[in-house]
């Protein structure tokens, strides 16, 4: 029912490649961009994207970290995650330019997007909400909340995290200032905490990382889904 | 489709009349112990308890004030509020009765009952579930979340706290607490918390009782229902 469609751009002087997920009528509809984890594109938001599609959405699985890396190994990707997250304003006008480009698309409804990410991808999107740019909403699963140390701007988007209180790299000060972060910005946003539950808990392959406090939850996998779902339908529904 | 009966009940000295919602069919079904706000027993939580209804529930209005204070003014409630909230070990016991006595009802599945509350009855909820008793989960809407100061106990409920950033009655540190206390008595927990709601946003007439931070908010009360309602499917579904 859906199609996979490679996605070839160039950010700077790299070459990225994102993957379209859509049905193959060609029509317009509400996407989801799926900003992925530290490991970039992989098969789990490619088929994130697929169950987005039979819902009814477009998926947009985006590349940041360049066509070169995909499928590199762990020490790696985690060396281009910290150059990427060294330049917050680097990194935002990335993500600027990843928005521009799938809102280009004809599959893609312009005022019907939503920007979703995992982990470093979940800071990703708050980045990209904190710029100001008008897009429906940023989503957040086990993401990082550093702020950007940017100047502030009004956030127009809805904004949700979902986020395991275990989570090693995110203790509850963390949370906390991201509430207040984001009540100040204006943003209509939400937070949803999870007990028991650590950093990466959409990921049935997060212990293969081997860090501590990292690892697939089933329960809260399906609980962040479930309510993200209700927010595309407050959104588009 | 749903019927309405008085319960007759008396805790200690007092009489009590608490309201079941239900089908005319008598079967026994997955039951919510609604327990009201301040206000007592009203229209706003037997209105919940027929929606309950015609999703395929049972719904229980607690009364914990007692009958003659059925409609009494806000000032008398909150005397009474203060006299319930003073003695928390007691007020424990007020709950296990309520839930004794809807967990004998016909129509009730006696292992299949979820406790909702608001504002304080939010607290109560959560006071039940902190008893260490066998219930299906302890959900709070714009709950008080001061810790009750007993012994703790081993939590088995899963609980649920819908709570409004803004409540000036539960600022950030006791959200932070609630969360660390839960997490330590090995409850299966969420916390959803809302950006820009205060206190009592479930409750279309909040802003009558004229205290600053009490308001209605519809996008949350949505919000905290459509994520009630998922939890029940995830219980009972």
């Amino acid at each position: 029912m859906s199609k996979d469609r490679a996605i070839p751009h160039n950010f700077e002087d790299e070459q990225l490649e994102s993957v379209f997920v859509g049905r193959r009528d060609g029509q317009a509809r509400p996407t989801v961009i799926l900003i992925p984890t530290v490991m970039g594109v992989t098969n789990l938001e490619i088929g994130f994207g697929r169950q987005l599609v039979e819902l009814g959405y477009n998926g947009f699985v985006a590349d940041l970290f360049g066509k070169e890396f995909r499928g590199a190994p762990r020490d790696t990707m985690f060396g281009e995650l910290n150059r990427l997250k060294s330049d917050r304003a680097a990194l935002r006008r990335r993500m600027l330019h990843v928005l521009e480009l799938a809102r280009g698309l004809d599959e893609v409804k312009a005022d019907q997007i939503v920007v979703a990410g995992y982990c470093f991808g979940g800071m990703c999107a708050l980045d990209l909400a904190r710029s100001g740019v008008n897009i429906a909403a940023a989503v957040s699963f086990h993401g990082l909340f550093d702020p950007p140390g940017l100047p502030d701007e009004k956030i127009t988007a809805k904004v949700v995290a979902f986020h395991g209180w275990d989570d090693p790299m995110v203790p509850p000060e963390k949370v906390v200032a991201l509430g207040n972060e984001l009540t100040r910005a204006g943003s209509d946003w939400q937070i949803h905490a999870y007990g028991h539950v650590g950093h990466g808990f959409t990921n049935p392959h997060a212990s293969e990382l081997r860090i501590d406090g990292v690892a697939y939850n089933a329960l809260a996998a399906e609980r962040s889904w479930t309510s993200f779902i209700n927010l595309l339908e407050e959104l588009f529904g």
